[in-house]
């Protein structure tokens, strides 16, 4: 059980917990760009709070948003420390033993103290960024945010100068004692994945109005 | 853009933003078992952390568990306060305008204090709780935990009365002005699921092992 996610320390076993630490950027990259949505950690005067929350990569600053209105997005944006985490689970790890049972994931933790975004070109920028990265395409085939709007969202930038990547693959690590015992009828791993849909037209939308291929293709 | 999970609040549109906070403890059961991973947040004297975390659920009580040796669970395990959030991502929302893009998500968001569970007889019950909603059926078919396994896992008990769920379904809330704009090609929603994968054996298993009914019915 100390295999999940919290505890990527391996015990000796037959084949080693596969959790790794990576440090390649592009790991970190890609378990980014692969996710919609993140969670965000920040601790307020009444306790942490941890948000759903999602954003957009722009080289090495992540761009997320929300209301300018929330209590959270006004203390991060402050300037207080922030943690940012990422996670896909891709497949449940069964062991022969319950200690050795662990989850198949990805995940990448970004600490730093986030930004407000306050020029105006930067702002603009970000929300693209945003936009972009939970429905490719869209910023130029919606209308963009007016003035009111804007006023309405607060955009945060955070640095990924800190952040770290894990990733577990692979089969169970497993205790050679345990090879042969018979009340361990299995091992091996269930894979998790998300897959997209049919697209849902609105319903106020013309009838036979056709999906873009920026939406289609997705799937 | 305001219409993401951290910003909630309704504007007037045509079609309202279909975010809803659910009081019903059926909702937030729903949510917490219908999820794999939480993100666990804590203010570490370092500053905020969050970390992807299994959990089960028994009743009004949530277990959680890590390594022993993990400062953040001694952390959390000591009473300091924690959140911890569970996230599914139902589909992408595109609306007309980039403000009103969003996603359709169910979360919940439990607050409190987590408590090391020493008893030992809560302990086994927590780890066979935590065991089975990662594995169903695996805590009967692997070998349980031995004494040096136990003293290497610390379990945590959160209680569920400090919790919120919000839920948000349907098409895209709408500005009036935006319905006739000629940019906006599409509008509806892309949903997202997740499906399980054929089950992987072991490698170290014999050739033509059956996979289990508790394993291949999950599929």
């Amino acid at each position: 059980m100390t295999s999940t996610p919290l505890s990527p320390t391996p015990r000796s076993t037959v084949r080693r917990n596969a959790v790794r630490a990576r440090t390649d950027r592009a790991d970190l990259h890609a378990v980014l760009d692969a996710g919609l949505i993140g969670h965000l950690g920040l601790a307020m005067p009444s306790g942490p709070v941890v948000l759903p929350t999602g954003y957009g990569r722009d080289g090495e600053t992540l761009y997320l948003h929300g209301s300018s209105g929330a209590a959270s997005l006004r203390a991060a944006g402050a300037g207080i420390p922030v943690c940012f985490t990422v996670t896909h689970v891709d497949g449940i790890v069964y062991s022969r033993s319950a200690f050795h049972h662990s989850m198949n994931h990805r995940s990448a933790v970004v600490q730093g103290t986030a930004r407000l975004v306050t020029d105006p070109d930067e702002r603009w920028h970000g929300l693209a960024v945003l936009t972009e990265h939970l429905a490719p395409g869209s910023w130029d085939h919606s209308r963009q945010p007016d003035r009111k709007e804007l006023a309405a969202t607060a955009v945060l930038a955070l640095d990924l100068t800190e952040a770290s990547v894990k990733v577990r693959t692979g089969p169970p690590g497993e205790d050679e004692r345990d090879l042969a015992d018979p009340q361990a009828d299995w091992a091996g791993v269930l894979p998790l994945r998300t897959v997209w849909g049919e697209p849902e037209p609105c319903p106020l939308l013309p009838a036979g109005t056709p999906v873009p291929e920026r939406v289609s293709s997705r799937g």
